[in-house]
């Protein structure tokens, strides 16, 4: 199921209006069948294993992701049919879908066809999903909020001066962070001042340049969506995945409104004093409240820089 | 070189006025002495380890982290004729004393006894001397600065609330560096609204508390020295440790005086937003200025806590 997640990121965010799936067929110990779904949501991640693995998938056991789904559309069969067809013995399922149209029926559509249905609940598989799990369950992308600063906790120093903090490797890894996600947003002050191209600037990778957004109350810029409020997020039609740029006043706001999942900290081996503080008020009542709200997730070195990120530690984790 | 330097840092802070040396001694692959700088600086390490191996010592190989000093004191004779009289084959020597009593003239005196003298310039022992080197080559102490903040930088809330920001184990941890360190240097602020204790709360280790500093242009509270100006550390007679703990302006002074030799950030996984800042101004002309200065030496984990610690890069560094 880890290989089946790390094959659906290759959907990310490509694959959308759908989910990013990833799925993979084994027979006798061997892998027959590998798809993710395709760009623009079609073909589905079991059609193309499905397809790869050809006759081999009699019999053989598929891990998918995602519940395979359970309704025909004009662009594709349904995959739950297309497997019940191919006959595999058992399916490995990484998440239930919760999407109405599936939601437990294209489980029950294999089970009926006499295939083993195993519904794993698998971490990773729920983490490869999570902004559309985020979507479909809260209504509102995941979100990441991206800092990148000093030693000291500061993103630009007292004048505004902020190139550069970070380093070259640091500025490269924003970059394939955007090229992961749905839509960018800043804030206004953040887009008049610093007036940032917030694209992809990566090798091969410029395609992918994200929907942009603006927390501000002015007027939307050609080709860029405003929002007033970041509960608005809820609005971003398709976006799955929202990566929050700054500066302090926007990621003060998202957090205020605990709005964010995900802290992805950039930080230079450097000391400004006085500076910019990376964040505004985040409307903390008292320091005990700042505490058990963030868990460790990953680090790692980039150049002279430290990357770190940070998961938002959910209601139902502090039971 | 390496075990004799960590054999030396049992000596810190104990051995004063006297630095911290540690001494091995191998025969036919087997240690048959280890010593370290005693309590009050006697015996010297080579005399014990000497004592330890007896006549074992004769054709063996001799580690010393520092010079063996050359001049007899009515405490004790001088090491370098005590190791001439056990006769050991070679004296491995980590770095020279800079010491005018001793300066070359021990590994001298020791070759004219027909042993090997190998100096090699050991980074470690090099390392484990830095507080007495920095007193004898810069004449002022080896200064360290505490930091203990936010992921945003922050060390206290708006209205000045700092407890707790870290857990109990990064302040363990602070309470071990305080024990290694012959002077504790705090500003008159927070001296006068945290009411600091500033001695070490670790069992079995409350009588290494150290001398506490002010830095602060107000009268001396009893048992507590005061310096107006960073400058000043040069006066703190046999301090080769200092250890600052804040709060940002004492820390942005330091740093403005270019007199921080190490960075120690202990750092909690909350945010604060406008809280404190960790400094105040550090009189930085420009971004660029700021980079190149601090090399990451080490971190871990400390409960939920991250401890990094960071190296000043010397001028001769960046060559």
């Amino acid at each position: 199921m880890s290989a089946a997640a790390r094959l659906a990121s290759r959907g990310r965010p490509l694959s959308r209006p759908n989910p990013a799936v990833g799925c993979i067929i084994v027979k006798d110990g061997v892998v027959v069948g590998r798809g993710w779904t395709d760009k623009g949501g079609r073909p589905h991640a079991e059609a193309i294993a499905l397809e790869e693995a050809g006759d081999k998938a009699q019999g053989a056991t598929a891990y998918v992701t995602l519940e395979p789904c359970a309704h025909a559309s004009k662009r594709g069969p349904a995959c739950s049919d297309l497997l019940a067809e191919a006959r595999p013995a058992r399916v490995v399922i990484g998440v239930t879908d919760p999407d109405p149209r599936t939601a437990g029926d294209g489980a029950e559509r294999l089970r009926n066809a006499g295939i083993t249905v195993d519904l794993i609940d698998s971490a990773e598989a729920e983490a490869s999903l999570e902004g559309y799990l985020s979507r479909a369950l809260r209504g509102r992308p995941h979100v990441t909020l991206k800092l990148a600063m000093s030693l000291d906790g500061c993103i630009a120093m007292e004048d505004g001066t902020s190139q550069w903090i970070t380093g070259e490797e640091a500025r490269a890894h924003v970059h394939s962070r955007r090229a992961m996600s749905d839509a960018i947003l800043v804030g206004g002050a953040t887009w008049r001042l610093d007036k940032p191209r917030l694209d992809v600037r990566l090798e091969g990778l410029e395609d992918r340049s994200p929907q942009r957004v603006l927390l501000s109350r002015g007027v939307p810029p050609d080709g860029v969506k405003v929002i007033n409020d970041p509960a608005q997020i809820a609005q971003l039609g398709d976006v799955q995945y929202l990566y929050v740029e700054g500066g302090a006043s926007a990621a003060a706001s998202f957090l205020a409104a605990d709005l964010v999942d995900r802290l992805e900290i950039y930080c230079a081996p450097i000391l400004i004093g006085n500076g910019r503080p990376a964040l505004g008020d985040i409307g903390l009542g008292s320091l005990a409240e700042a505490h058990g709200r963030w868990a460790f997730e990953e680090t790692r070195q980039l150049g002279s820089d430290t990357f770190t990120a940070y998961r938002r530690i959910q209601q139902e984790d502090q039971a």
